[in-house]
């Protein structure tokens, strides 16, 4: 995300242009990026309103229009990110680098593939920068307090996921063989999908078991699942507990030694010794 | 909620008025707002009884009656209200305030659009007066416990809906591409609902995938759903546990009078004076 | 639950009587409560089966006979327990003899009302005294802490069930008018149950929004069911770390009077001096 | 887990077989143990392939060979594995060793029984090893939390799953008496299988009450379940939290040896040696 402040440009019309379109210092920064979240979130409204016929049918050329003006209007924007940037290779290749491109590419592909344009909904990936953007410096702080206890968890929900994926597979089987073709259970698959489906406790009801031994497992899988949800809940859980619990100081006392005081001490509380 | 108590009169009826109907310290006020609070819950349940059918047929012309008398009622006591106040203005804009008019206006409406009647049922939110007026001061306390808890993580639980929101958006337009219109997903909008549906895990069955793609889809929507419900649920419980765990010593320093110190602190941490 | 142990007779046949059912301290006490525990489970699994049809045509008859030599047996242990203690009423009243009451009118009643009879799965509430008559002390301290942190969360959960049901009432009347009752919201009343359907993220689907409109009211009530289910899991579970990280000695330092020693420290860990 | 180290013997070509097999220390050790989960993915498709008609009636013969070969490969590792352990009793009776046994068998079966077949899909349990086997110490590290979070919440866990099936049970009698049979509440035991798939929050709609009474029945149950799902994630995030936050010293005393020190201890607790 830091990407643009170290590829920064030293001077002249780049380093203008860079501040324009990555930064939000300056008031030209700061209204061309507001102009842009919205025209974001326009055009993805543009797009979702497309895909529904009664309005297609009546206002399609006019939404036509509309899509092209900003699939035109973010290629400039994206070419102009490329000019302003010294590396532009640094940016093309990250992630909001990329995010940009596919904001882009599926109206081009529509001219040939034209079911390539219900990706445009991706555009709206775009509005993550708006936090860095607008400043919302606080709910960057949190939202990478929420990140740092799912990265600090990832390996604990790798595990959890692979268990729950092995559950579907043998509970899928077996449900397949209790169940069998005549009650909907069509193969192992759609039998997984179901396990999938009754232990997340989604439970669709497109398919549901018929005989007493199929519903005595379906009770099972349906309790599992709602007691496992616990396990993640809990992970996550203590991992925020953990990054936002020790935020004490790291200063020593100099006097006494001790440690663990508050990040506004300014006084050792064992000793009174100033920190 | 204090905003009745700041707002009170010195003396005379209006004072007396006030005692009755915004306090309950005196016997004549508990008495009123007990009948209040019956009234609402009557007034509410006959509206919710009106909009079946069958009691309507029978019952029809009693119900009407019976709404009727209450909305006069609540509107003498909201002028009531009005009267007692010192700054009218004050109140009217509160929250409490608005509820109150909102509980009476609608039976107004229905003169002009009958359909306007059902949104009486807002009158129940009068009900959670009664706390304060009951004088439940340990439940008040526990609600607030609740209320602040989702206050400091209000920007952790924006965060993670935002994430929700454009996970949904992204999710309901690749379903709609692997799905299409033939298996009932006949828009963008529609799938984003179904994504909705099924990342919160409730799973209605209206709308269910059909191929073996939009089933994997689907899995993994499930399973998204399914784990990420642990990151409101951490965020809470770390908050909860935070305003509750955090027993600091009520003993206020002495010399600066700072509080806040720890139950073990033996020196201020402000000024260094012995506590 | 000691209700037995404090009623207590003091000797004689009675005692001798009251040390076999109510406790299980001698062999004879153990085998009588192991062999009830089964005739329980027993008889209502005969329930249980006696409400399926195929196998009421078939063994009605052998049904009907064992529910009623399940009856007139626990009926005996019943008058029994009565006898065996020297104030019955006071176990006549209490939490488990309106159970062990309860487990045997239904078959007495089902003689005029016929349907009285399915009551008797009830009986099954009769299996709690399991723990406390096997001895399985570390499940009954289990068990103890669960229930301990629900009493201490009581308030906290009334005050969230109280909005679980405000919110129900106001979203169940905003769908009544927003799909209305050629969509199946018939009432306010099923609105209300649809709501509750949803916010609880259970979604039958027998009653879902047709309407645009619909669909977005109902997009926030998911996501609201979702999130909200945060705040009990909170408060249980900060009521939970409270009740058992708390487990340190009262026991203060006799030299240097420092505390929070653990359970089993036997000398000061700040002085060393003898605990 | 350990079983193979254990097991080791000492030299010639058991020891090598053994190393080969059981660890992956050594490069062929390593490279024999990825092929094998590579293996056993493939196998366990092969068999999910082949369940699903349309495949089977094109790629039927193919498939059959597949599972032949992979299970003839299997069972040859399998006798390696008994031959190269000096006990290959204690292997054939550890988990690990029936899950080798469970995963050939079915293969042979299916030539009696053809539905035995589908059973191959326990197979993928084989690849639990794989974190041990890949030598991916921290994800065995964050299992064994897990694991020892659910084995320390056992008690608690079975306490709250003897409630749930209480609950259901008592719940499905009642929806039974209520709504009765014209509804779909055909039997108690069918009527346990709707409660347990409303309060686990599944609600698939195959089962769903028509009548007023049992609609409020089923919202309680609904509530019911939305809020005790509190308590499982409150008992594993404490227990989880538990594990971690204990960080106890690793200094173990110099005098009398024992370990578990609190970090700010200076004194052991168990005999007074200065630490």
């Amino acid at each position: 995300m830091s990407n643009g402040a170290i590829n920064r440009p030293e001077s002249g019309w780049r380093s203008r242009l860079h501040e324009i379109i990555f930064e939000s210092d300056t008031r030209a920064g700061r209204i061309f990026n507001i102009i842009l979240s919205l025209a974001i979130v326009l055009s993805v409204i543009a797009v979702l309103l497309d895909s529904v016929h009664s309005i297609r049918d009546r206002f399609g050329t006019l939404l036509f229009i509309i899509e092209w003006f900003f699939t035109i209007l973010f290629t400039v924007e994206y070419i102009l990110r490329l000019l302003s940037l010294r590396q532009p290779r640094r940016y093309a290749v990250s992630f909001f680098g990329i995010v940009d491109l596919l904001a882009i590419v599926p109206t081009y592909f529509s001219l040939i593939f034209p079911g390539a344009m219900y990706f445009l909904s991706f555009r709206i990936l775009r509005l993550l920068r708006i936090f860095r953007v607008l400043k919302l410096s606080e709910y960057l702080r949190d939202a990478q307090i929420i990140v740092n206890a799912l990265l600090a968890s990832r390996r604990k929900i790798g595990v959890f996921l692979l268990t729950v994926l092995l559950l579907s597979v043998i509970m899928g089987s077996l449900i397949y063989v209790v169940e069998g073709e005549q009650n909907g259970y069509t193969s192992i698959p759609t039998s997984i999908y179901w396990a999938i489906v009754t232990m997340t406790t989604v439970g669709y009801g497109d398919l549901a078991p018929q005989t007493p031994l199929g519903k005595m497992l379906a009770s099972v899988i349906m309790i599992l699942g709602y007691a496992i949800i616990a396990v993640p809940t809990g992970i996550v859980t203590v991992e925020m507990s953990r990054s936002q619990i020790r935020r004490v100081s790291t200063q020593a006392c100099p006097d006494c030694g001790a440690e663990g005081h508050d990040p506004d001490a300014r006084f050792c509380k064992y000793c009174g010794g100033v920190l």
